[in-house]
C-alpha cells in the first residue's frame, strides 16, 4: 500500500513535469526456474571436502583473543602464537544447522521489506568506490554531495532494492564518524534497508541504532525483524582481520544479518585454478559463518561469493569473465548444499562506460542469475573495478536489472494467450497490429525499456543521434529532477538527527 | 591438421608484423549443459495442440502450384482458389520422422567441418543488410569491396563458423546475377560453409553447384555430405512465397539442408502474446520442414526461430529484449520436442555500436545458448535491426562469443586442479602471484580477450584512454591487414571463375 501511495504521488509530480522515466514499479523479484548446475553431486563433494581440509588442516588466521575464545570453546583447536583456528568439519556442520535459510530485511518503509533465501532475488547499490564519476563533470573523488545523489537514485530506480556499504566514501569527512553521515542519508533521502560498515563494533551498532530510531522500535524489536545487514570480506587467503571480526560479532550478537564473503580473486588471492578457488573461498565463508552462529545461534548470514580471475600479465582484476561466470553459477550451488542464502555480484573491469562495461556486467549478472544468487551486490553503478561510482553505469544497471525481472516473470499461459482465435482473424499475409487481440494487450505486453531506444535510424538521426551513453547521462539527470524525498515523521528525523551529534562528539572526543 | 599448419602459417606472419590479435583456436563447440526449460509439460502440449489447429484448420497460403501438388499428394486438404493448403498432425508428424537430427556441414577444408545438432553449437556471420558501417568510413550502401572484407574477417576470426546469406548486398552489381559474385568471394576470400540465397531454383543452384566445384565432388557427393545451407523465411502470418518454395525443393532434392525460419515479430506478424506468437511459429516452421520431406524424405532441415516483439509505440522491430530472450529458449524447447536441429539469433536493434547493442546482444545470446541453439544465425556484424552490417559490432560480437565459448568449456577438476596443496603452501594473508601451482598454469588458466582492456585507470589513461569502440576499429583494421587468403588449387579457381562467367552471360541473356 504504502509504496503504491508513494508511486501515485510520484507521477503527479512527473505528469506535471511532463518527462516520466519509464521503469518498472516495486516488486519482489523471484526467479522460477531452477538454478543452473555446473558441477554434479560428485565434484560438489570434492570441493566440500577440499574445504573441511582447509579449514581443520590448515586453518584459518584470526586477530581476535574473543574469536578465539569463541571457537576453543566450540572445540575448535586454537594456536594462539601462530593465532590459527583449526575447526573440523563436525563443528562447522553443527554451527551451519541453525543458520536460517531465508530471512527478511525491513527498512522504515514496510511496504519495502526485502527476501533474502529461497529464490529471492535482490539488487543492491554498488559500495565503497574511492571515486565517482559522470559524463558531465569527470572523475573526483568520493565526497557526500555525490553520495547523496547515488542515494537518491538508489530511491527513484525501483529495482535497486537495498543500499550497499557507502556508495562512494565522502572523503571531506572525519574517517571516524563519515558511517554516521552516510547511514543519515540512507535513512533520511531513501526508504531503503541499508549495508552497514561492520570495520569494528561501534560502526555497526550506529547503523543498527539508527534503523531501529528510523522504524520507531526497539534492538530487541530489531533483532526480531532486522533491518540492516553487513557484509564481513575475508583477507584471502586464510585471514580474518580484528576489526572485521568485531563487526560481526556485533552483527549477529543483535540479530542482524551477516554476509561473509571473501576476496577470492584467482591467481592472486587463491590458486590459478577455478576448484581450488571455490573451495578456498568455501572454506573461508563457512568459517565466518560458523562464527556468526557460535556468537548467536540463528542469527541470519549469508554466503558471500565474490570469486574472480586477474589478468595474469598485469595482475590487475578481472570480473565479468567467463570465469567469474562459472563461479557465480557453483557458488550458488555451494550455497545451496548448505541451504544458506547466497550473494554474489555482477562486477566488471572497464576503466569506462563502454561495450565492456556492458558485456561484462551482462556475463556476471547472468551468471548470478543462473546461480540462483538471492543478492547481487554491487548491481548498480559498478566501474573501473569497483575504484568509482558511476552514474551512467547506474543508469545502464538498472536497465539491465529490469530487462532480467522481466526475462524472469513467468509467460501468460491462458486459453488466450495461446492466440488461436487472434490467428483466425488475421488473413495469411496480414498484420495483427489493428487486432482487437493486440489492442486489448499492447501497453502491457512488451517491456518498455528506459534506456533503449527503438526508432528507425531516420527518425533517430533527426531526433539528434544520441547514444545509449548520452541518453543515460540525461536519465539520471532527469531523475534527479523528479526524485522526492520520502516522508519522515519529523520527531524521528530530530532523533536521528540527535544521535549523529552525539556521536560524533563521543567520537571527536574518544579521538578513535 | 589443416588448420592448425594454417594456423602455423597466420602466427608466423603475425610474429612479423608483432600485432597477433589474441583469438581462440578455431573449434567444434559443445554446449555440455541441459538447456533451460521456462515450459512444462502441459504448456508445450498446449503449444503443440495450437501449431497443429493453425496447420490443420487455417492452414498456409502458398504461391506455388508445386508445392499444392506435393501436398495434395500427401493428403492434405488444398483449397486451390485460396492457395491454402490444410494439413493433419498425422501428416506432419509422419514427415518429421525422416529430419536428421543431427547432421554435418563441410566447406572446402574440411577440417572446418561443423555439426548441427545434439549440443553443438555454431556461430554465424551477419547475413542481408542493405548497409555498411564502420568509426571511420561512415554509414553506406552495401557493395562488393564491403562484402570482401566482412568475408575476410569471418575467415579471419575462429569463432565465425558459416557465412550467412549475403553479409550486405552488393549493390552496384545486378540483382539478377549478384548471387554469383557473393559465392565466388565466400569461396575464394575464406574456407567456410556458407548459406545460399535461395529466392529461386537458380540461385541455390548456383551455390550447390559452386561449393561442389569447390570441394572437387559431385553433386551426389554432395548430397551424401552437404556442403551449403539456406535459410527459408516465412512471410508470417502463414503465407510462403513463390519464389523461396522453389528454392526450397531445390535444396531439398539435392540433399542440402533447409532452415525454414518464421519471421514473427509480436504484434505485428503473430498476436502481441508470445504463447501465440510461438504457436504461430511453431506452425509454420513445421509446415516448411514438412515440405522438405516431402521433397526428399531424410534431407536434412532445422527448425528456424525468429520470434521478438516490436515497439508497440512505432511498430519498430526490437529485439535482445526479455521476450526475445524468453522465445530464443521456449523455440529450443520446441525444437527438441521435434528432434530438429535448432537455429535462432542474437539480434539487437540498436542504431549505433553502444551499450544498447550490447546489452541487448547479450540478451539474446543467452537466451539462445541457454535454449539449446545449434546455430546462431547473424551473430556477427548484426547493427540497426539487421538493416547495417557493422564493422565494429563484428567485433564486439566475436568478444561476446569466445566469452561464451569459453563459459562452456567444461571446468577441469582433478585432483591438482582443486588445489590443497598450492593453498597449504601459501600463508594466510599471503597471495599466490610466484608459487609454483600458479606459474605452472597461469599463461592459459584463464580466457584471454580480444577487446577487453583490465590495464588499472592509470595506465588506461597513458595509453591513450580508449573505450572499447575504439579499440574494436583497431582490432578490425589489424584483422584485415593480418588476413591471409586461404590457398585454392589453382584448377578449382580456374573451374570456379568459368562457371561464375559463364551463369551471368547465360543469366544475362535470359532476361532474368
Amino acid at each position: 500500500m504504502t509504496q503504491e501511495r508513494r508511486g501515485g504521488g510520484r507521477r503527479s509530480r512527473l505528469e506535471r513535469s511532463g518527462s516520466a522515466i519509464p521503469q518498472l514499479p516495486w516488486q519482489r523479484v523471484e526467479n522460477p526456474y531452477p538454478p543452473m548446475q555446473l558441477l554434479d553431486e560428485e565434484r560438489m563433494e570434492a570441493l566440500h571436502a577440499t574445504s573441511m581440509r582447509i579449514l581443520s588442516e590448515l586453518g584459518i588466521r584470526v586477530m581476535s583473543d574473543r574469536v578465539m575464545d569463541i571457537f576453543e570453546a566450540a572445540g575448535a583447536i586454537v594456536d594462539r602464537e601462530e593465532k590459527i583456528i583449526r575447526v573440523d568439519e563436525s563443528i562447522v556442520m553443527e554451527a551451519l544447522k541453525t543458520v536460517p535459510s531465508s530471512f527478511t530485511l525491513t527498512s522504515r518503509n514496510p511496504a519495502k521489506q526485502i527476501t533474502l533465501g529461497g529464490n529471492a532475488l535482490t539488487f543492491g547499490l554498488v559500495a565503497g568506490p574511492p571515486n565517482v564519476h559522470d559524463r558531465i563533470n569527470g572523475r573526483r573523488q568520493g565526497n557526500l554531495a555525490d553520495y547523496k545523489n547515488f542515494t537518491r537514485l538508489a530511491h527513484f530506480f525501483n529495482s535497486i532494492h537495498i543500499i550497499g556499504n557507502q556508495v562512494v566514501a565522502p572523503i571531506e569527512l572525519p574517517a571516524n564518524s563519515r558511517h554516521l553521515d552516510t547511514y543519515h542519508a540512507n535513512l533520511t533521502l531513501s526508504d531503503l534497508s541499508f549495508h552497514c560498515t561492520a570495520i569494528g563494533r561501534e560502526r555497526a551498532m550506529d547503523g543498527i541504532n539508527m534503523m531501529a530510531i528510523a522504524r520507531g522500535i526497539t534492538l530487541d524489536e530489531m533483532r526480531a525483524s532486522p533491518g540492516v545487514i553487513t557484509i564481513i570480506s575475508v583477507n584471502s587467503p586464510r585471514l580474518l582481520d580484528d576489526a572485521m571480526t568485531d563487526g560481526l560479532i556485533a552483527m549477529a550478537e543483535h540479530g542482524q544479518p551477516v554476509t561473509v564473503t571473501p576476496f577470492t580473486l584467482m591467481g592472486a588471492m587463491t590458486p590459478v585454478t577455478l576448484a581450488a578457488a571455490l573451495a578456498q573461498q568455501n572454506a573461508e565463508a563457512l568459517f565466518g559463518i560458523t562464527l556468526t552462529q557460535l556468537v548467536n545461534p540463528g542469527a541470519p548470514a549469508m554466503y558471500g561469493a565474490f570469486t574472480s580471475n586477474v589478468d595474469m600479465k598485469s595482475g590487475a582484476p578481472a570480473f565479468g569473465t567467463p570465469e567469474n561466470a562459472k563461479a557465480n553459477i557453483i557458488a550458488g550451488q555451494l550455497a545451496r548444499r548448505y541451504n544458506l542464502p547466497y550473494r554474489t555480484s555482477n562486477a566488471n573491469a572497464s576503466n569506462v562506460v563502454d561495450l565492456q562495461a556492458a558485456y561484462e556486467t551482462e556475463m556476471a549478472t547472468w551468471g548470478a542469475v543462473l546461480g540462483g544468487a538471492n543478492m547481487i551486490y554491487h548491481a548498480a553503478g559498478w566501474l573501473e573495478g569497483g575504484l568509482t561510482a558511476s552514474y551512467e553505469k547506474l543508469v545502464l544497471d538498472v536497465e539491465i536489472l529490469q530487462n532480467m525481472m522481466e526475462f524472469l516473470r513467468p509467460l501468460p499461459f491462458q486459453e488466450d494467450d495461446l492466440g488461436f482465435e487472434a490467428i483466425k482473424s488475421v488473413p495469411a499475409g496480414g498484420h495483427f497490429f489493428g487486432s482487437e487481440h493486440t489492442m486489448s494487450r499492447y501497453t502491457t505486453a512488451f517491456y518498455q525499456p528506459m534506456l533503449s531506444n527503438w526508432q528507425n535510424y531516420g527518425s533517430w538521426t533527426e531526433a539528434g543521434s544520441k547514444d545509449a551513453l548520452e541518453r543515460a547521462t540525461e536519465i539520471w539527470q532527469q531523475a534527479l529532477r523528479d526524485y522526492e524525498e520520502p516522508a519522515l515523521d519529523p520527531a524521528i528525523r530530530e532523533e536521528l538527527d540527535a544521535y549523529v551529534a552525539r556521536r560524533r562528539e563521543e567520537i571527536a572526543a574518544s579521538g578513535e
